[in-house]
């Protein structure tokens, strides 16, 4: 199986250890297509050039079996993916860390097609990825 | 003429003030289909329901003529409605206000079907959205 896994990069402070747990945990079931894209310094990513960056994720987009998105930090790119793996039909997992007086996008949350797991502590989060992963798997 | 503005709500520090310049802006060419969704203070926005706003948003976004989105915060929401309608073959305009040590969205400043304008100062962003009126009502 193989999974897009999409989180914050240039957007809202990203957190990198924790992104780096659910992309280990997801590796038990498949590969991750976009395991080294989390692996660089914000100083060092922004000087990839963003064509490349967009046409090989897109690619790797049409090319995986589900998207996972942890979706907590606001990301333009995260919210782009979320649509088009709708449109394409993948299986959608999105993962909102819960915060005191914040809300995930009301687009996102609001919308019925879209399975959002709220969690509160890391270990729900990664149960939601074994519970996704053994239902699109059946 | 309709058109969907899109701005960070819930995303990253939205500057207000600024996407009602733009709203009346754009409101001299046609009808802003989402000018009052930005007139309400945080606190009192997340009370509203989720699916009741994207299902409002949504059928604005396909009913619209033209998407103009503003992409310096980071937002989810906007992220996917650009994913949205750049699949709904619409006309869209980004406007992106330059800000150093940042970058704006790879997956979105990387796709050569998104135009996006990256502008210094605020007459730059209102031009911007007269050249691209312009261009399609040709």
């Amino acid at each position: 199986m193989k999974v897009y896994f999409a989180g914050s990069i240039r957007g809202e402070a990203p957190n990198k250890e924790w992104f780096h747990v659910l992309i280990n945990h997801i590796s038990r079931y498949g590969k991750v297509l976009t395991e080294h894209s989390f692996g660089f310094p914000y100083d060092e990513e922004i000087k990839f050039d963003d064509h490349r960056i967009y046409e090989t994720d897109i690619v790797w987009l049409r090319d995986a079996d589900a998207l996972i998105a942890e979706v907590t930090a606001p990301s333009l790119g995260v919210g782009y993916e979320i649509a088009k793996a709708e449109e394409w039909g993948k299986p959608i997992l999105l993962l909102y860390k819960e915060r005191l007086e914040r809300k995930p996008s009301a687009m996102i949350n609001g919308n019925k097609n879209l399975k959002m797991v709220k969690y509160n502590d890391d270990q729900e989060a990664l149960k939601a990825i074994d519970n996704f992963v053994k239902k699109i798997s059946e």
